[in-house]
């Protein structure tokens, strides 16, 4: 699998490519100030490019003096620099991988047209009515603020969670198989924590989530990457890397995935359980915006299917319901909880009580659904209003039917990553596809778009902005 | 190192304690069902015990339906009981262990009286005036519930608290050297993860903080024990270790040190950093209870003698200040950040914005020093009714300055696992001494008492049922 770990994007040379693969790590601090760095032949067979490449990497980065040599035995980082390489570098694409190269720097950009943020707009959010909600709070639990709540989240949250899926969704859960986390991504990172060990695999969607990659990166693991195309995924494959590969577990976006917005269509969430149960797989279900959809609701989660409990599904209220209070749960069966309550509690001792029991209370009110479909309309509006300018252009991309993104891919030649350079002067944001996807080559030509967070008005202008650079040639 | 894994309690045979090394790690996730487990011989080296006395662990573990054999190749993890081993475990020395392995598990004890949580009774935080603020908020940030905070944390409370602690506490720091976490918790968890590297020494005071040396453990670090006195640390002996084990980090609890009460002496503080930077350690200073202190304000935190940069400073609010809200801060020098942060947006993308600024709110107010000093007093009462109570026995303990907790040792022969397993069936609740001491065969006499969270009648009555089963004899 070392090859995938490598970049392929045909825009950037490829000694480039390794410049970047140790600046990011070099800055995340997988190696420091002092420490050794890999030798040209070990990175050479680990990117499975020549050791000319990895020389000519390191011969960049010393310029740079972001790497230094010790007499002949190898290259050590050096000390941290006041003026970080990637402010100096001047080649823009080497600049674009640098600064781009993370879903959270790309969304750390300050732009006055914004579609790299998949959040909702505040201004669509029942704001007041919380105010009401927060300020009635005290008289229900009059020492809120002054009580923690236990590892596994409040039991009353819990028990309406389950009580509330079961009945409406068919979870057919207990409380004691709910897990209150701080959004989807500690529950990514908690459920990583305690199933992934050092050289597991971890199988994954190509393109999918980014910081859910570099989770279970961190943890040591190994990716292997299964297609989705507008069919959904390619069973036949994903059976062959759950027999050859043998991942310990499988995370998936099956709805309104991110970033394609593609629906798994029911047949496959029938069959991904058998899948998972033949082969020893956990299946981990990521659903962050089931709730939000333009026709008909969503095909039911993969969880329902599952009769053998291989699933671990993740429902995040926290994009679409009261984003402020980062509310997410993992709802598994009993066996997993030990070990994932053992890391909610090394990770932060429990979600604030403060928060489960706001959350409650709006979750309890007649008005949360009745906000929720108001909201699903605004949305469309604002991606009809993104497609409309899209379809002034030869780009492809499907029509959402929920969700927040649309997934566009440019003609041959374009680079998304040079592309965000230019929009960001002239205030633009998107994320570029390579974020999404380290090994596909064509994800240089891909961008996501999020349409849920500027209104009807940025978006026409903002888009009309982004396809005029778009064209422009450089 | 290996040995130092080993707990070393001599009122329980070695193969319980293989046992419960097998079981806890079991329980928490680190082999899964129908993994294969290590093999007696490299059990028995790791943990330095004779490989009958691993077999005979295993052979117990079978009878219990918690390992299964598969023909020759070894000993394999049973898939998940519904009634797990430690609930079938007879022996009350081992069902303690089992039960009583980690804090978590202790304070997750009900009982009547209350002294295992070092929390403060909500009854003594002014619940009414937080209302009041809580109401109060949304006028100040009308969109406070649909925001995302950044991952850094809320720039207006980092200002805030840097500004606050270098006027007020001269730690001359900037907004951008603070981050916000959800609690010190997550604090430690965030340092571990973006400084520590499978293989690497951590050095941790001897007795200390549970959870933090299952943090480090669970990074793959080796943990190095310094001895902590009344006289504080040995220097000679720190210096020795950082010299001969190279750890890459001290993690410390240096003010009203948990569990025993101390005070590190200011000359020690002034030597730490430069020992540090001679040894190119990090110093991780947790400061949990800075502002709860009896008769006068204790030593001004080491990050304040720090003029290298090798301190990353802890403050929690989360137990004195608003304990609903989780807030903590790591305050260091700016070449931490990249990878603090980076961790912190793999961990939960940012602590909620709510809390955040709720709290800036109550931190700006000048009722909140006001209601420390009330804290103060009422909890000093509270600790002088419960020393009063140890008067009666021949038990030792340091009278504490400060602080939520009084660390005990009984006499010779005594044994507080089995004690608390007698009292938890008279609802008193306190912490044996081998949650905070793994390697000191002596922890066994020892416990934790928190006088903060009983009330003053609870304090002495919760005693007197304690010290009079302490002395039947069984």
């Amino acid at each position: 699998m070392g090859k995938t770990i490598m970049m392929t994007d045909n825009s950037l040379k490829l000694y480039e490519q390794v410049v970047h693969y140790l600046v990011v790590r070099i800055e995340a601090g997988e190696w420091t100030e002092h420490e050794k760095l890999p030798s040209v032949r070990s990175l050479s067979e680990l990117l499975g490019v020549h050791r000319l490449t990895v020389f000519k990497a390191y011969q960049e980065l010393k310029e740079h003096g972001k790497v230094y040599v010790k007499d002949k035995s190898g290259y050590y980082v050096s000390p941290a620099d006041p003026a970080p390489i990637m402010d100096q570098a001047d080649d823009p694409a080497v600049s674009a991988w640098l600064h781009w190269d993370s879903l959270d720097r790309v969304q750390s950009l300050e732009a006055e047209f914004q579609f790299s943020k998949s959040l909702i707009d505040p201004a669509l959010l029942p704001n007041r009515f919380w105010g009401e909600l927060m300020r009635d709070l005290l008289n229900h639990y009059p020492r809120l603020l002054g009580t923690y709540s236990t590892n596994q989240g409040d039991l009353e949250l819990r028990s309406e969670l389950a009580s509330h899926l079961t009945s409406r969704e068919r979870f057919y859960i207990s409380a004691d198989e709910v897990l209150i986390t701080s959004g989807a991504q500690q529950a990514i990172d908690l459920i990583a924590r305690s199933l992934v060990k050092p050289g597991d695999r971890v199988l994954v969607e190509r393109p999918t989530y980014g910081p859910a990659m570099e989770i279970f990166r961190k943890q040591g693991a190994k990716l292997v990457f299964t297609d989705i195309t507008s069919e959904g995924y390619d069973l036949d494959q994903i059976e062959l890397l759950m027999k050859q590969e043998k991942p310990k577990l499988f995370y998936m976006t099956p709805t309104f995935q991110n970033p394609t917005g593609i629906n798994i269509p029911v047949e496959q969430r029938k069959q991904l359980p058998e899948l998972a149960e033949q082969y020893g797989c956990f299946l981990v279900e990521d659903d962050s915006t089931y709730d939000i959809y333009f026709k008909e609701k969503p095909p039911a989660p993969i969880f329902t299917y599952d009769t053998t409990g291989h699933t671990l599904y993740i429902r995040s209220y926290s994009k679409y319901v009261v984003p402020g209070l980062r509310i997410a749960a993992i709802m598994c069966r009993p066996r997993f909880m030990p070990g994932l309550q053992a890391m909610k509690t090394l990770a932060d001792n429990g979600s604030p009580l403060l928060n489960q029991k706001l959350f409650l209370r709006y979750f309890q009110s007649p008005r949360m659904y009745q906000h929720i479909s108001k909201l699903c309309t605004a949305i469309q509006l604002r991606m009809e209003v993104m497609e409309k300018c899209l379809k002034e252009t030869d780009w492809r991309w499907t029509t959402p039917q929920g969700g927040l993104n649309i997934w566009v891919e440019l003609p041959e030649g374009m680079d998304t990553g040079r592309l965000l350079h230019r929009c960001m002067e002239h205030s633009v944001a998107f994320v570029p596809g390579t974020v999404f996807d380290p090994s596909d080559p064509g994800a240089s030509r891909k961008l996501r778009l999020s349409y849920s967070y500027a209104h009807e008005q940025q978006i026409y202008e903002g888009m009309s902005r982004l396809i005029e650079l778009a064209h422009k040639k450089v």
